[in-house]
């Protein structure tokens, strides 16, 4: 039987483990990334471990704390410097990029194993590379030379046929599947490109869908390494990095979904969720206050080219705001050399630094009630800034187009499509942006801000837990719900007391407040709960305000990965049904003791009623449950 | 006698008073400028007063709080834009520029009168206007047509001859006088540049001088309109707004200050004064952390492709971070024509947008204790966003070699100096940027967002004023002091009662808890009270807490206005010494209807003592103030 990519390229980093659709698999991780907003925090675990980098690369990259407004995030970012310095990883300092992009271009590797310490490192899938996002502690346990574990994926094919028409883009490659699947259609899986239409698909459309296919809940995406990642890799001056890599043509998928690739249109997903997917045309006649093109989905040379060719010679309305962030240094530098600048400016967009910027309310918020259209992957309620702005997602063409209107319009209407960018013959590199780790590391020290706070010891899990509902939510609660972003909350990534008092701030404002006087309790959820990115703050800091459990009906993957690495037990509500039998408020006992994997124990209710939890984790999840935690379980097995 | 470039446009403007030094005069504006930190503000107030804009041109500029972080700000801005067009003025949206380097490339004349609600407004004497700060109600009765009063102010002439050598600039004589002069030096007083040395000067240089003569708290600053200023504003396609405009050759100054450009080198301003200027030599060996060009005072083309020239080729330290915010889109167009920007991003600078950005403390801030080499014209403790950070002011040439060096190196080893740069033949403007009020106003509306709230009502002066010292404060108190600045409290300029809260909490926690506590209460303080920003918050929020007086040794010209405007007493302690004799929670009585313009008058204290106050303020101004403020007397006017 033929191998899948995915197939071949776990059984080759494989440490432990079967390769069977949901049992645990240990992988040999090649390389990580870590960005500085998840970033302190693992690097603080990494030193918590001890030792220099055993990857073959691992990169810190600044990119979303980068206005740094106050000393907090300045005083993080010196202190990524001086431990990457120390430790033997590669620092990309604020300004030169968003990490996905520059990681693409720079880094990424077919074939290869990344892990990352953000939810869309599998844009690097967009050339091949096995990319997936995971909490802090499992990236800085990676550095470490550890394994990284995950249930073994189920494998869907995405057989793609055709080529993209008119103004339809990779983006809308991942919008229709988002609208067919939904944020929890990919859960347990991984998307693998593959067909015919594959070729017809650039590397930069490769790996914006690969990159939003984290909003499928997916553990990752990937595309072959074919002739076209072949040109971009040389384009990039890394020629010697590629390997051709596909899938045998016998090989079997546990699934395939066929898209006819030239049956697409420009499409957007609507306020609050990447799913709520239809067509542009559907919306003709809406105004649009704001357009932000870039973010890790959408800031290639191709779009932001697209972008100045399509805004050349017109001015936006005057109410509409445009903002543009590009991906890298290097594609700036792309789009100076060949005059592509100054139509940008002169349409009235404001060109931002290459940075996250707006798509993590680093700025760029929408007016109240404002619409936006934004090139990003998520616009999940309050997260734009603005909590009642109204986000929609788009291709950075699309977004270009509309800006023009000032408003939404049939693309019946918008004419030619742009042409289909290729990279220029002369690519500029800007490897000399980037600190690679020196000779002399024993001799250089890491410099602490006083923001920047030691981990606390988490104690070990009690064979019975007294405990109280803290708060009950509903489905999809997102990591922005449990620990919202935006620059001042961000700044207190590196101090968890600090930064646990927005702990479900944007929820509930009295959660807090609650569950101190409570002395801890549980959390109460629906469906997909934690879905969104990688933070493991949204683990750490309920685990610090006395958070032992949470009892959901289904869990999103990297999240429920860090409450496991937290020592939070992720239970499962056996009869989903229950959920409305859990108040907020309502005493209850777990008997932790009694919990093996995937068995059914009984919660006792104050009351005296009791309601089946299950759980779908290993034996050793569950050791590390026990033992507090992921580090108290390293370190246990280190005594 | 002849008459100096002061007097000339003075008597040509002059709608009251006589020109004797200290009466006041009323002075007819021909332009006005507001940004959207004290503009929101300013505009509110407009609408108070009624009608339209009854300059000749007013220009509503966004270029401070531009980060939007969160709904505020874009709310302010969508007021401004609609605002503008509603009633007649010019609306500059976020990104276009800084409203001082805009207004000198756009809009500002010689001989032209000028207020704007930003103490940086004098720029615009570079070329040949008599352009003040204001408060933003002095710049809203402006925009209604209404004259602005001043005490007529001294004439000094700057006396400049031979030419800058080597790598001193601009920024080095205006530096240079601070040394001499020191931040109160200006007081009451014009700088107007003269002499063989001006003709030696590039308009940029020119207008750095006079933009940074705020710091020496002077009324304004103006160069002579000659062959220079005719050339500058060809190249900016604004020719006709040419008029040569110079001192009569035997003009009589109340005093003469001689300047030989030939024997200035590079100096710097240390933390935390602009006065505190020593050479640039004086420091070598100091690591630097971060250096940070641009802002108002040295952001034009001149800079920053000097700038680009140092770095060229050149890759600066890791640690240290480089940061460069253009002055306008039209100094970033000719930038990237001229392939400038490629080498900026080459040598590890952030290239951010075109904002005042990090002058304001918008971002950018230090390290935690972290020494800042930046271009800007304030120094002030804290306002870079870093409490103990350490900022020094010098040019832009200067801050980019020490940006290379890493720390502070001794200008004799520099090697050559750049170019002194010309404006190209051919310069872009970016005219179509502005948003000029349409023809339709009546079908306009102006659209408000949730923070906008409108002004409180103040009452009038009660005739004794039973009070205690609610604060104590020592000399130089600036409005940074008063009213911090910063994205998240300037965010709430457009809601009063919100940003009150805030009120000299840099300075003493518990000062809005304690004059709250009291129900008022007055401040004491020493020389130079309210030096710094123009911003009337620092008047508006103390009033909204109750202060009906300040007590101090002596006063900043723009604040004293403020505390007019508002209907707070500017008290002068007739012995400096008695400030001894007022301590913090002193009650005392105050026998306001005694007070008559200049005379002295006795406070009581609790303990029976009494300590003796007088005041400059004519006999308008009491008027004012006994009326609750400029807004109430107004209105009593109208009625």
């Amino acid at each position: 039987m033929g191998k899948s990519i995915t197939h071949k390229i776990i059984e080759k980093h494989l440490v432990s483990g079967e390769m069977i659709p949901g049992r645990e698999v240990g992988l040999r991780i090649d390389q990580t990334l870590t960005q500085d907003a998840t970033g302190t925090m693992a690097w603080l675990q990494f030193e918590a471990i001890g030792g220099r980098v055993r990857t073959d690369l691992s990169v810190s990259y600044v990119d979303h704390n980068t206005l740094q407004m106050g000393f907090r995030n300045p005083d993080d970012h010196r202190y990524l410097r001086t431990v990457a310095a120390k430790s033997g990883a590669v620092f990309s300092p604020a300004g030169t990029g968003i990490c996905h992009q520059l990681h693409l271009e720079n880094f990424a590797k077919p074939g290869a194993t990344l892990i990352g310490s953000d939810s869309h490192t599998p844009t690097a899938g967009g050339i091949g590379s096995m990319a997936m996002g995971a909490g802090g502690l499992s990236v800085a346990l990676a550095m470490a030379g550890e394994p990284y574990f995950i249930p073994m994926p189920k494998v869907v094919k995405v057989h793609l046929t055709g080529a993209l028409t008119g103004w339809a883009q990779g983006k809308d490659v991942i919008l229709h599947l988002l609208g067919l699947l939904t944020v929890k259609g990919g859960v347990g899986k991984v998307f693998e490109y593959g067909g015919p239409g594959v070729a017809s698909l650039s590397v930069p459309d490769r790996a914006t869908i690969t990159n939003m296919g984290a909003e499928l809940g997916a553990t990752t995406s990937i595309f072959p390494a074919d002739a076209r990642t072949r040109e971009f890799l040389e384009k990039m001056g890394r020629g010697a990095d590629f390997r051709e890599l596909t899938a045998d043509p016998d090989a079997e998928y546990d699934e395939v979904i066929t898209i006819d690739l030239g049956t697409l249109e420009p499409l957007v997903a609507q306020p609050h969720m990447p799913d709520r997917v239809c067509r542009v045309s559907e919306l003709a006649g809406k105004a649009i206050d704001q357009v932000a093109i870039g973010s890790c989905t959408n800031s290639s040379y191709s779009d932001l080219k697209n972008t100045s060719q399509i805004l050349a010679r017109r001015r936006i309305p005057p109410s509409t705001d445009l903002l543009i962030s590009p991906g890298s240094k290097q594609v700036m530098k792309i789009l100076a050399r060949e005059g592509l600048i100054e139509p940008l400016l002169d349409a009235g967009a404001r060109v931002l630094e290459c940075t996250c910027g707006p798509c993590i309310g680093m700025g760029g918020s929408p007016v109240s009630a404002g619409v936006s259209v934004r090139t990003f992957n998520r616009n999940f309620e309050g997260r734009s800034g603005t909590q009642d702005g109204q986000v929609y997602l788009a291709s950075a063409q699309t977004a270009a187009r509309l800006a023009l209107d000032g408003k939404f319009t049939d693309p019946a209407t918008w004419g030619d499509a742009p042409e289909r960018v290729e990279l220029p013959a002369e690519v500029p590199s800007i490897r000399d942006l980037f600190v690679f780790p020196p000779d002399n590391a024993e001799a250089l020290s890491i410099v602490r801000g006083p923001n920047i706070v030691a981990l606390e010891e988490f104690d070990d899990l009690p064979g019975t837990i007294e405990t109280t509902v803290a708060l009950k939510v509903g489905d999809n609660i997102t990591t922005d719900h449990i620990l919202p972003a935006g620059a001042e909350i961000t700044a207190l990534r590196s101090n968890i007391p600090a930064i646990s008092q927005y702990i479900f701030s944007r929820v509930d404002k009295e959660f807090v407040a609650r569950i101190r006087e409570l002395g801890g309790g549980v959390v109460v959820g629906g469906e997909n709960y934690g879905q969104g990115s990688s933070r493991e703050h949204a683990a750490l800091g309920p685990r610090h305000l006395g958070v032992r459990a949470v009892i959901v009906k289904s869990l999103a993957r990297i999240h429920r990965a860090n409450l496991v690495n937290f020592g939070i037990l992720p239970l499962l509500l056996a009869d989903p049904g229950d959920y409305d039998r859990l108040q907020q408020g309502a005493g209850l006992t777990i008997p932790a003791e009694r919990i093996t994997p995937g068995n059914t124990v009984d919660i006792r209710l104050a009351s005296g009623e009791t309601v089946a939890v299950t759980n779908d984790l290993t034996k050793k999840e569950l050791d590390i449950i026990q033992a507090g935690g992921l580090l108290n379980a390293v370190r246990n097995n280190q005594s």
